[in-house]
């Protein structure tokens, strides 16, 4: 029972991208659908599944250590945790998830203060009221089992907090954003004595470092070129490298071999030029883990 | 917008249940992936998707007139309308649905009473905090957004109120029942100023009367046979109708035609009675409405 | 050869109900995947699987007899063939398809008129010529690979000739409609020389009739129902049956057996009265034909 | 214990055809994915899922009552068993499985004497070793585990015999067919004490006689009209039914109803021979059971 | 508006392999099933799904700058437009696309000659009417919907120009090749005022230099070994390098590294070899990107 | 002829992983629904799916030179082969399949020799009596055509023999495994006289060395670092490098660059330290092979 973390994965939308992440930073968890419990290569960790909306009331308790989970479901339930780190999954999407408040196109709401008395449906009823109280707007806010778009156009409501990431689907319904309420990305949080035992701390630092590792090397490619000695000035000058590039010289020849770490979309503006400069047999390679 | 009843479909589990037993009584409901509005083939019907979880509150408020939805999520919400109609799905299970209180196989709780001061978890929070608050025993009820099995397996409580038909699922997951809570049924309910309106009210208990007709129907078939003059008596007296049998001469012939309406699952018993008694040329066939 | 009819079954959208169609009209054609020759219990017949767009130019030619093809497409070829009959598939939709002129919801253009000297992009190229000849109109027509509303959204094209039902696809896309160009419904087409052949002709109208016979029937039901012998009269004044209904007396007994043919639809409308008349044990069933 | 009937379903090609018979018979066979025990409605059957290849050796040995298999299984494995009667599913195919001695298209094979010394590659062994054996041909017969066809394509095998139905994957294939060694349709088999025991032999026939009520409704129509009572004679003349039809007249009307049993095949040319007579309000309907 | 350069993406079945070379060089494009317009991350491109068959015409015309298709369909339209270079999707097949000319297996025609007066059924009706107008055989060329192989089977046409790979599908319909018309692959075609445009022209190319570099890196490997240093020139003697391998000494020993690319079908033969020369801790790896 | 090995590739469950393990290794299986033969881009192999169940058998009597299969099959079937590796496929499962006799929770039978005179069901019906056999206990061995864990829960046999992994459906299944009888993985076999054979056997072991060093490249991973000149010692003792890691001098810096090949299960225990000693821009990438 000493040395054991127990931590939550996000049942749901995050779950496979969890999975993912945790494979490609060295643990290999198995989710099988014929058992609640995730197998994982690693004696120190006892894995859960669990859905978000849950994870910062578990984390908070200490059911357990440390988890994955939204931003947003974190702050809903107003959980007493530590936030370690943030992980943008660009694998799921590039952006992070929106919570807007929305209404229908031809509605006559233009700011929140509009909605003085109205009726509002959503599944983050937490958040909804602080937001409208702080700002001393009175409404009525409701929970929604899901569906909730329809809510608004059915007029079972006058608005909706929903969640997006680019509004078109929101825009093809034929309703409209007022405003954005909140941001969110998922987040690794800790229960706060967890964090003050010095082994768990060390384990969720350990795990968020590679993690994020991982995240990193999601855009980012080694590429390695030969020039002849004369070129190498030019060359290393216009790579963008995260430290200095690594030169050798090519076994009996005046050319060396020159290779950098940067990221995958400087590639395709970057690759002309060194062409130009001289370079010859440019590779590039894939990344597992970026530190 | 006279003589226009709101309608609620259940969305979800018995939606295309509930679609296909009103296409059996007459009324083509079309549900598009790609829009929130239900059409129907009726100009008097306005049908709206609407989760069973947010029926009753609904219903309650007159937002929709009447709907149909498992009589648990109408107690969840203690919602004040009129229940117009059992409706039990054949076609679905053959059995009401049960939500029951489980706990560990190994648990030591035998009772309800042994829960004191136990955490359960559940998605029907009120149902079951009013359950216990009416027996005296002081537990904390929490909100489950799903998967709650898992919850008393991983020991995040320590007992759950689930939804199951015959408990084969509990009992493969290492779960025990404790006992029954309640047991529920699609019910048609009404809201209670429609019901006072005599057209609303008159519209809602012919659908009412057709949909239980096409579910009665399910279950009985028509049989039809030949018989010599002189077994009729006898073959009447075993045919279970529902009224008399019809009985036609034969064209030219001293043979009589003998209809009635039966239960499917006696056909499989009377068959062989009707042949010794010297019935010849029976067929069966199917019904789509019984009134 | 003698007495044997080549017949076209129409590949694609129309395919699986033209099949199922056929087979309630009493021949069961069978559609292999690794064969293209689709077989068929009816040795006076031979079946082949052809492109809709291809059917009058088959059927004209005399390379096939008769086919089903939409009518769109008989015109779109200027096809000199006998159209035997109409067939209005209910199963696949409850309307006619329209061929309509479509523009950007922003588009100046408010009729076909507008479109002088613009380029429009449809799969129906002759159809549409000969449609904005008519109207002395001049425009340049392009055939179209599919994909053709995207061609209007992205500006490839002024307008586009497409085909729809309810428009709410073309909604949708941010497009409107300019107006409908044509309706079409699947018919039974035949050769002038096939029709002329005795043999052949009463062929061809076998099948129309058992088609027809089966369309009809997806709409009608049988109602039967007992009564006593005084409300007969009253009950089935208000049957609306196809001929007299069938009246029989029932065994030893002053009740009556009342049996009618009528549209499904009517029944939510008469139930509720035969009820008040006195109409008791009302059974409903299926019918496969009605001619 | 007592009047309790074991009943063998076969498990795989055969499955699904069985449990719609069995449902069409009156009996609700249900087969989960998560439990091997099938339930049915029916408190006299114990239903076990069996393979075909085994079900005539569990019949034989009393282990269950009676089982449907196919009669090569019951063959191959020589059971002493009663065969109660045959059934011949139509929905799945409407030719019996044949079992044919097959080689490459190429090979100097063109009867079974050709294969003196020869290898053979089967599924079917026991009956293949007979076959050959009575025959007097010394061959080599060896067990296939499938994929029988690839072994004679590529040479591991001299000859297959294997299962087909209408030999065109054989041909397909590049294979040839040397002859027909067995046909098989699925057979009802019996334990000899089972059948010598009254209650159980009435069961099974029961059930023999039910299922084959079903299977022979499959092809059958019911044809219902209306008729001047002058045309009565004429068209009751060609109405081809299982007995005499039966004729009612009309409420008030000098008509009369006029209502038979026929092949589903007769259909499409009696009909127009009954409208040519004077035939009106024709209606044809399905037909559950036949008997 | 300015260096904006408007880019095809071929509609089809090329679809999914362009999409993903454009990621492996660099390119995000999202492609979604709920909008016409193709995203991509780089500013200077607006992507455009277009059909093969109209993308010759589409840069032809300017409307898109350059565009991606087979190159049979550039031909089919005589489409005026710069061809910048053709990609082999590897992925996709090994071999280019063949137009062949096919007959039934049991046609005399032996030669294009040999159809003298007949029909020919295609999609590439322009490509076919050329190419027997060049060599003077007179045919009726016919635009086929689809499923032509069908209509020479059916003998609704003699002959037919039909794309294939193997061929092998051709055999399987009992069809003949007669020979072949043109071998086509795919092309990356650029507008030729788009082409005189410095801008465009350079982005063009970086975007061909791109993409052909990701495709040749499909079929290389990076190898990396260690070796003593005695070794070092026999070991690079056999290393078929696309220039001279790097050589670099190992930390505090007398072994050096050497790394090298090849063609990854040249590893299995030249590993053997490299052990037996005394190369050790050999490792190989893949590349995205060979320039 | 001369130069051609015939390979047999195991179908079914290692099917994929099989054709897989070839791509890492450097040949192209494809393997089409179409056909029976799968090619190879190697024109000294000629490949032929076998099922695992026959492969002894062929490759003992030459059919085929060589051959994958579970150890399992080999032991069956008793076959007098060269057995020239193992081939553990980590992508398909961490664990080899395990044999093992299973009763019902609730047998009295604890060890194999309780089965006295019991019936067995199972598909390895040799090795089961051999096992039996050698332990002097008499036992009834029956060949089960599948679903074998069914007859011991339906009471059709006393006890299994079946194959399993981590034994959790077994358990599921309210079944007890009384002992491991057999270990099986994947091996290569060879016929003997192939393997006696000069060019043969150096193709099979040049198969063999690709295969394992794909396999060994599964779990390995390239590690590279930055480092400063002093602490290159530390950092290089704790690399567990498989030879001796390779250091070079980064471009005009004091810094050097290390890199290392190691288990990737190792380097979340490493990186943490690494960092710790000063090494920066740590990147990981994958292997494809490791000999």
């Amino acid at each position: 029972m000493s040395n054991l973390l127990n931590l939550g994965i996000p049942k749901g939308s995050l779950e496979n991208a969890t999975v993912d992440l945790f494979k490609k930073a060295g643990w290999q968890i198995s989710i099988s659908s014929r058992s609640y419990f995730p197998g994982v290569d690693d004696d120190e960790l006892n894995c859960k599944l669990i859905r978000p909306q849950e994870m910062g009331k578990y984390v908070e308790r200490g059911t357990i250590d440390a988890g994955i989970a939204g931003r947003d479901w974190v702050r809903e339930n107003d959980s007493d945790v530590v936030e370690v780190c943030e992980m943008v999954y660009s694998k799921v999407s590039r952006r992070p998830a929106r919570w807007v408040l929305v209404v229908t196109k031809d509605s006559p709401v233009q700011k929140p203060e509009d909605l003085h008395g109205a009726t509002i449906s959503t599944e983050l009823v937490g958040f909804t009221k602080r937001y409208f109280a702080e700002r001393n707007i009175p409404v009525n806010v409701e929970f929604s089992w899901g569906a909730t778009e329809a809510k608004v156009v059915d007029g079972l409501c006058d608005a909706i907090v929903e969640v997006t990431e680019t509004g078109s689907t929101i825009k093809a319904n034929g309703l409209r954003i007022v405003c954005d309420l909140m941001e969110s990305v998922p987040v690794l949080i800790a229960n706060k004595a967890a964090w003050a035992d010095p082994w768990k701390r060390q384990k969720i630092e350990s795990i968020a470092t590679l993690l994020k590792a991982s995240l990193a090397a999601e855009g980012m490619v080694g590429l390695k070129m030969n020039a002849p000695n004369d070129k190498v000035e030019a060359i290393t000058q216009i790579l963008p490298s995260l430290n200095h590039p690594t030169v050798a010289h090519l076994y009996k020849s005046d050319w060396v071999s020159i290779e950098s770490i940067l990221h995958e979309k400087e590639v395709r503006r970057i690759v002309p030029e060194l062409i130009r400069l001289g370079a010859q047999g440019i590779i590039e390679y894939s990344l597992n883990k970026v530190l």
